[in-house]
């Protein structure tokens, strides 16, 4: 095999065979194929696209150059969640609890935050002394005793992602959906599930900014992940404005154990238990949607839900008596409201500024490497369909300074748009796909 | 500017700035810009292209990174004919003499061998004592005195074509029609010509191979050209069947002499003159094709022409008396002919096929450095159009040994196509074009 005939075939939109494929990567991978010829072949990829096939292919060689854990021997289907990341998206830390507590096991390993958007392990690591750089045998232990446990991924895990990631983006070809699918994929499947409900947002605030394309990927996900034998479906869900109303780290955090105890803000729950629904019926532990979302009630309102993220705080590090008084939380130093100075409905918040907002706080990262605070971050008190007088604060700028406070205000300016009723309450489910 | 964002602009379709093309480039020879977001550009430009001022742009950028001669000291209109490359294509050995001879002043750089097509300069040293390395002074006084000069492109001239051809040669981007342009252009545009006339080939033995790619470059080799400043036409000329009959390089040269006396074949002497006819209408030598076409006839006619040739030759380090007695040139040690078996029409020599028999036997090059032989080649006894008897030779294979010519014989398997009679002889001169 040569790299020139491998691009030009790609160049010409034919599919790649596996043999082909496991050639290119294997050879970036050792040095053999160098990084010029890499990325013209990913831009070919960008324009051309790959089948389902080649994308599932792909995604196989990268595992490949990794480690895959083997969790086997644990009970219950092992079934994990996957989310594109958006704006006040704390649906993992309610999720996995409740599906644990439903009796599906759900070994989750997940990112930081980056950009705009927020990252679980952040969230978790606000819980003073929470762990998420288990040993691979106390996340057995964890996953053996709670049914769930949350750590970042290693250096072991599909490193041909992290230097395909970093050639993509310094080439423009990050948005290609199969090279996304691929990436996904591959540090998904290293966790050992057997399947993969896949939230695949769309809006603002959202990697892919349409519906459509972010059917597409989600579409991607599914096949792909079915290429390779696993199970697979996706939800397209809104991010055009923020999920919930707290955005930042234990801002987040609260809202979720607020969420556990049968709490939470109405579109969080929905989402929240869609998701979880579609984990109960891959795994086989609820028949259809109705059983799956009876279930997830009970175990919300009889306090097992709850009582498995404490659980998972104590063997994961963290008190679990913190997670009982929220109100005792310690307070960011500044807090500023921001006033609407207009009477009607509010329209929509913009996920985006409001990202955007919360990273300029501290919650989040603008670059790798950045610390990130564990009390800042934006509290709405008003969600898009409400009805607004003029001079009521729409939301709550909780900051470490009023410098930050200031440029968090300016950043949002413009985020929330007040005007006639809305026809129809806006779509939280926008779509299912099983690829 | 950072170059994800100018990959980013082409990904999209847009058009780049001059700046932004001066960046990239010129970023790309210091070594700031690395080879693979060099190469995801060139991939993005394969796909989307670059309007006529952008690969006049970057063409202006690589003449910039090399030397530029000053020739405008010299006498008469400057005007230079560059050939995209075929099988047979003798023709700058007669229209250079030819067009000094009826007063245009023609500073030829060259190039060689490679592939199946052959290279002037290589036809050229195959006259003993030829020197196409001549220094600057020289090669100014070879124009002042004989109106003509051929060299070969110094190490000096648009040193980053070179870089970006390596590149492209290996990312499967040489075929992009803009890249070809700037290619082209950046190295006959140092030669310091006022205008150009392109011979845009087409069919099995061109770059192109069909005519509505070959009209494509010549269109782009235009209108980036006058983008430029500089005055240019193409002609698009048949590439399907070798021009001539003979293809080789000394071969080649007494065909070229041949031609020079008023005996050249039909279809090589209607292309020379057609071209020829540009270069003496764009010098304003001439008013029109007529007058140019019998301004040709009468300085081939009455010996000026040839003897321009033999001046050159004197000039450039080559004994003339040389091409007096082509008769008595050394032959190939070895000559096999072909016959064919079939009675009817010869409908078609495949170019393609025919070149690579040449570089078999040694006249051209399979790759860079490879040395080339002066006696080998092949002789086309028959052209399409002519009636066959079966038996008939259509060609001579003129080899080194027994071994190659058995090699040039298989490589010509099927070139030669026997049919009933052609409805029309075919079109030399497929188009023209100013751009």
């Amino acid at each position: 095999m040569n790299a020139v005939e491998l691009i030009q075939k790609k160049q010409s939109g034919e599919e790649l065979s596996e043999s082909g494929i496991r050639w290119l990567i294997e050879g970036y991978l050792d040095g053999s194929v160098p990084d010029y010829q890499m990325s013209a072949w990913l831009m070919a990829v960008f324009f051309k696209g790959m089948t389902h096939e080649e994308a599932g292919q792909l995604t196989r060689v990268m595992i490949d150059s990794g480690e895959v854990m083997d969790l086997s021997e644990l009970p219950g289907p092992l079934i994990d969640k996957h989310s594109t990341g958006g704006v006040g998206d704390k649906v993992s830390l309610i999720l996995a609890p409740l599906a644990a507590a439903c009796g599906v096991t759900v070994p989750m390993m997940s990112g930081r935050s980056l950009g705009h958007t927020g990252g679980t392990l952040d969230k978790l690591e606000s819980i003073p002394g929470y762990r998420t750089d288990l040993a691979e045998e106390r996340f057995r232990q964890c996953l053996q005793t709670v049914g769930f446990a949350m750590i970042g991924q290693t250096e072991r895990i599909a490193p041909a992602d992290k230097l395909l990631y970093a050639l993509r983006d310094a080439t423009a070809t990050v948005s290609s959906i199969p090279l996304i699918t691929a990436s996904i994929l591959s540090k998904k499947f290293a966790e050992g599930a057997e399947g993969f409900v896949f939230d695949v947002k769309a809006g603002s605030g959202a990697f892919m900014r349409t519906p459509a394309l972010a059917r597409e990927l989600a579409d991607s996900l599914c096949r792909a992940s079915h290429a390779l034998g696993k199970k697979a479906t996706a939800l397209i869900t809104d991010m055009d404005q923020p999920l919930g109303n707290m955005i930042g780290n234990r801002l987040e955090v609260g809202e979720a154990v607020q969420s556990l105890c049968g709490e939470g803000p109405p579109d969080l729950m929905h989402v929240t238990l869609r998701l979880t629904a579609e984990m109960l019926i891959m795994g086989g532990v609820s028949r259809n949607r109705d059983e799956a979302m009876a279930l997830c009630s009970s175990r919300l309102n009889d306090g097992a839900a709850f009582e498995k993220f404490r659980q998972n705080v104590e063997l994961q590090g963290g008190d679990p008596r913190f997670l009982d008084r929220p109100d005792k939380w310690p307070r960011a130093a500044v807090m500023q409201d921001i006033d609407v100075d207009a009477d009607g409905t509010l329209r929509r918040i913009d996920a985006l500024q409001v990202g955007r907002a919360a990273t300029l706080l501290g919650a989040g990262r603008i670059k790798k490497g950045d610390n990130v605070l564990p009390e800042v971050g934006i509290e709405l008190l008003k969600k898009a369909g409400d009805r607004i007088d003029r001079g009521d604060t729409v939301c709550l700028i909780h900051a470490a300074s009023e410098d930050t406070a200031d440029r968090a205000r300016q950043a949002l300016h413009g985020a929330f748009t007040v005007g006639d009723a809305l026809a129809r309450s806006p779509s939280l489910i926008l779509d299912r796909t099983t690829g």
